[in-house]
């Protein structure tokens, strides 16, 4: 949460004066992502003299520029098909995307809403729905971008953790990492219905107003893969307390039935939600750790800590199908 | 520039519901101030579905809640007399600030523009009258508040710096410090009409759309003192380049000319104007020398450099009233 590239007013105008969006009103700097430094920009029309929003992001060394492209056109795609996503907003010239100080930088539609920490099961619902409208309108979605995070992702980051240190943050965290890998690799599930995924869609990706959801953003690691897993990553992401210690039911079934509400998952995608739900997790395990130990106790951003998924990864593993609605079946 | 107070979307309504500004639409952290956490926060009227912006701020430490009441009634006061600063919203029951997780809270008035950070002759001439506005309309403003950051207050900061380590930041520091404040000290101008001031008139405090001011803000500093030592504060502030080194005199006389359009300053206040200038420079090298002092090398703040205001010292006192439109006079 931080603004690392600095842009005074000047600039913004310069920036803006590419665009068709009017005058400069007002810019802010907001405290949004982390890897990226974002302007909440309020312009007024010179003709209808009504007000305008975006978000002003520069993209910061993390995000791959060659990635934009996907992003920013996805965002487009899923928005003409109106999903509750944010157009990118282009330039004159129909760029996407432009460089300021030698960094890419979008400016992207604004959209009202808030993030829900401690969501209701129709809150849930709504996200279930929403996670579905996307997977349905990607199906024409042109463009293809391979997953860095996935099984191949996770054993590389976690090659570059020290077995000794990973122990200190929790002794059984080796072995749990050990076992469920291998696991996971070998339950692997074929042949399931792919999608463009989301793959992060945690509450603070989702705005939403009473139980209507406004937008889903932050789409930077969006790929094409399982649409199980996307519905696994949003079931570990919603459905826990604090700390990845108690499964909340109700959150976690209310998803799904959302989901369901606009696509109905075959009987495979079912049968493989333990294995996904277990991969999800390990998946945040493996940033998480990679990050706890690569991060300098004094740096800026704040660790997250890897059991708070290790927690969720023994909870799914424990509990097999019993954890959805279509537990025996 | 950060969020130190984590309030989600739950804690914002819980806040809101004691106020009469509708139902909230959003809600952005924003990277504004340095010692106070503060969220843009978008309402909607029940009613006429008209949109409602505020700044939600939360007192971090190193605002004194005693001094609430003064920040706040002074917005109020200056803004029912027209000048452009932002209301201070109050709760149901009426009052101005409420606690949050046991912090002092406000709700203020949103004010579009921007900060300014390379100024044309008119924007400085806009931000001279504004600030004459200001303290023409606490003529009658019925409250107090002493200058913590007047001469005693510098010496005492001063007297907490290590003089090797003075050194260190620049070789002339400790000489610039002792002569500077001694000669401050024996030619301070008695009997100077007073305000309340605002005393920390950076440009990042000054809202601006094209050459209209739409907003003065953060009046965390404010008090009662010399009204012309507030001009060389504002002088100071905006009249130098990067690190303090060249003097824009279109700018400095810019500023003077916009005070003298709506109060004309007495023979004495201009004789004191460099002796001012000095002590305004001298109240940021103090903060400044303390501050890199004692801030960790490694801690989230950017260290402001003391010798941007060491370089306007040694300027104000070499050129003395030359650097000012009335020179001889």
């Amino acid at each position: 949460m931080a603004v690392y590239t600095h842009l005074n007013a000047g600039d913004i105008d310069a920036i803006l004066s590419q665009y068709d969006v009017g005058t400069l009103l007002s810019a802010k700097g907001i405290a949004e992502g982390v890897s990226n430094s974002n302007w909440l920009i309020e312009t007024t029309d010179g003709e209808g003299g009504g007000q305008n929003r975006y978000i002003l992001t520069v993209y910061e060394d993390r995000t791959n520029s060659d990635d934009l492209p996907f992003f920013l056109d996805l965002l487009d795609h899923l928005s003409a098909k109106g999903c509750p996503v944010p157009r990118t907003i282009h330039d004159r010239s129909g760029a996407a995307f432009r460089l300021v100080q030698g960094k890419p930088m979008a400016l992207i539609e604004y959209l009202p809403g808030v993030s829900i920490e401690d969501p209701q099961p129709g809150q849930a619902h709504a996200v279930g729905r929403a996670l579905a409208s996307i997977h349905a309108a990607s199906a024409d979605f042109g463009q293809q971008r391979t997953n860095d995070l996935g099984l191949a992702g996770w054993r590389k980051l976690f090659a570059a953790c020290d077995t000794d240190q990973l122990a200190k943050i929790d002794g059984a965290l080796p072995g749990l990492i050990a076992e469920g890998l291998d696991r996971i690799e070998a339950g692997w599930p074929a042949h399931l219905p792919r999608a463009v995924v989301h793959s992060d869609l945690f509450p603070d990706n989702v705005l939403m107003l009473g139980e209507d959801v406004t937008g889903l953003i932050d789409f930077y690691f969006a790929c094409t893969d399982i649409a199980a897993y996307d519905i696994a990553v949003t079931h570990a992401a919603w459905s826990f307390g604090k700390g990845g210690a108690t499964f909340n039911r109700d959150i976690g079934d209310a998803i799904l039935a959302g989901y369901e509400a606009v696509r109905v998952l075959t009987d495979n995608e079912k049968a493989a939600m333990p294995i996904l739900c277990q991969a999800a997790s390990m998946r945040f395990m493996a940033t998480r750790c990679y990050d706890w130990l690569h991060t300098p106790d004094d740096a800026l951003v704040t660790r997250k800590d890897p059991m708070d998924f290790a927690n969720r990864l023994k909870f799914y593993t424990e509990t097999g199908c019993d954890a959805f609605p279509f537990g025996g079946s």
